[in-house]
């Protein structure tokens, strides 16, 4: 295998500086490799993470960074060890491009907690490159890392389950929350939230949406099929609620109170973190009495990651999205972080990075 | 069942007011009824509980407080529907003497968690009575929340296990913690922390104890088993357990940072908080890069009651004691508070309580 690129032939866009603001970047991938697929991007959706590396806010940007790690494609080419795919073929590649694949956690195909994994961008490659995400025209992927989309399954609806999907997808099983007639609380409906809804009613659970917001009552018992919808100030709703709940995820990235959820949950409840808050707070009264229990997660393994798509085919789960062109692609993240949107930008490079 | 008592019969030391100093007192206790047993206590433990409601650290207390749950003794007689023990039985008493017996929990044997459950003292019985707990010369008790306590095992190293042997091995068996192999960190080293080094050996486990004194580190290593003892000050010590263990049970009661012990789990390693600290705090990032999990728990159900009397029994697990008469009962309190106590006073009551 090569580690020489074709040239500067992939076209992207890229942040230059912390100001995060995007504009088209040609660059070079690597070679072909005898375990790679080239993946001809059509979709990448629009991640929380975009902007948190666009704009350095860890102060780990390696600019230039193209973000994106909500891929969904066609492959073109494979290399000459490739068995799983073929030109094509519809497929999907997530927040990690790489890992040791020798380790516990990449035997078990948790390959999300090998500590030599390599993130989609702005993650230096074993190769020694750095990473570029999907708002570019290809990408290059060792198999192991790609994900079959079903032909029956929109590419543009693909993209966002490569993150936001398996995000709540992902402790959702772990924790067994697919247990029909069982009750869930999701906190915030962006992205996450409204993929928590909807696994949650396909596992056959009663679903109550928290929200600081009124304004998405509608569309949360109307679009998503949620069963109640509690703005989260109403101090009257949540007590009514409290020690009924068996299971909450909890989306929301901004800082919130814990307790007034922690207390809505039965004994034995489980609480589950995929946001990131700068803090995690809470009464020791409210862990200890009820049995309960916090538990964080982060994206997942490559054999969830399939699992999870396969599920979403099968029993016909879409996120709701917005196609936006990439010249949209500024906008979308000052709306993003402006949390304007319903519920998931996907930018369709196909039609409009050229 | 009469709900009249014998007249003042039992004898016992109480609390009279906040300033927690107990002194001898005699009250009644209830008729037997047809599913009593009635226990002639021969030993009681000396549990931090018994501080907070003497001295009434909760604003609850409901004088005068005749302390004690975990109480060991014989069964001098039964009621007529009794079943499950004979006159002469050695049996336990734990944290609670009553619950409904009819939710989801009282089926499921969980009964610590029954909304209308029962403690053992300062708590309302159905009768409307207050219960007075094990610093007493009998007690009267529904069979379902008596144990069997094999006769091979002394009464005096069986009442600890009815509250402290509980609350940390009821969680351990929860989070799947008897895997030989596995690694144990254990936090404080008291009546609770020195049962969980001991469950954690029974069951296979590497253990870690973390102290804030290096003067326990011998008793820790030769007298309890422990693999290997750190004092938690130490940062170099502790950065190089980063990552290294699957569990750890935190029974430290004092207020101490999470994120240190946190670090040291590895991917989805489990922390269970059964000390009372005042808040519980820590970087979001410790709970979601490594998908952690921190649970609570308290005490347990009578059927893990029971399972862990006879695990004990079995393995021939035994807390370490420090037996005393009644008189020495306020110098204990004062020692528990000062933590210089190793690792469990019992009271011996049969002796003493004359």
């Amino acid at each position: 295998m090569s580690s020489e690129g074709f040239g500067e032939d992939c076209l992207g866009w890229a942040a230059r500086d912390a100001s995060g603001v995007l504009s088209p970047y040609k660059f070079g991938r690597r070679a072909l490799g005898d375990d790679d697929v080239y993946v001809k991007i059509t979709h990448c959706g629009v991640c929380y993470a975009d902007v948190i590396w666009t704009r350095n806010k860890l102060g780990d940007s390696k600019y230039p960074v193209v973000p994106g790690h909500e891929i969904a494609g066609i492959v073109t080419k494979v290399g000459s060890n490739v068995h799983r795919f073929n030109v094509g073929d519809h497929v999907g590649v997530g927040t990690y491009v790489n890992s040791c694949r020798e380790c516990e956690y990449c035997n078990d195909r948790l390959e999300v907690h090998c500590s030599k994994g390599v993130y989609t961008f702005n993650g230096v490659d074993y190769d020694g490159t750095i990473t570029k995400g999907g708002y570019s025209s290809y990408i290059v992927v060792h198999e192991r890392y790609c994900f079959v989309i079903p032909k029956s399954y929109p590419l543009a609806s693909a993209a966002p389950l490569l993150c936001a999907g398996i995000t709540v997808y992902s402790p959702m099983m772990r924790h067994k929350m697919n247990q029909p007639g069982k009750s869930l609380g999701v906190i915030g409906l962006g992205g996450l939230g409204h993929m928590a809804v909807k696994f949650g009613k396909a596992f056959g659970l009663s679903v109550t949406v928290f929200s600081s917001s009124i304004s998405k009552k509608e569309e949360a018992l109307s679009l998503l099929g949620a069963d109640k919808f509690v703005v989260s100030s109403n101090q009257e709703e949540m007590a009514a609620l409290a020690k009924s709940l068996d299971f909450i995820v909890d989306t929301a990235s901004g800082d919130h109170p814990f307790d007034p959820y922690m207390s809505l949950l039965k004994t034995y409840g489980v609480f589950v973190l995929v946001g990131f808050p700068s803090e995690i707070k809470f009464s020791p009264a409210n862990l200890i009495l009820g049995a309960r229990t916090v538990s964080g997660s982060v994206t997942g393994g490559t054999k969830d990651i399939q699992e999870m798509i396969d599920f979403c085919a099968t029993k016909g789960i879409y996120p709701d999205i917005e196609v936006i062109p990439i010249e949209y692609a500024n906008e979308a993240l000052e709306r993003v972080i402006n949390r304007d949107v319903k519920y998931r930008f996907v930018i369709d490079i196909e039609n409009s990075l050229k």
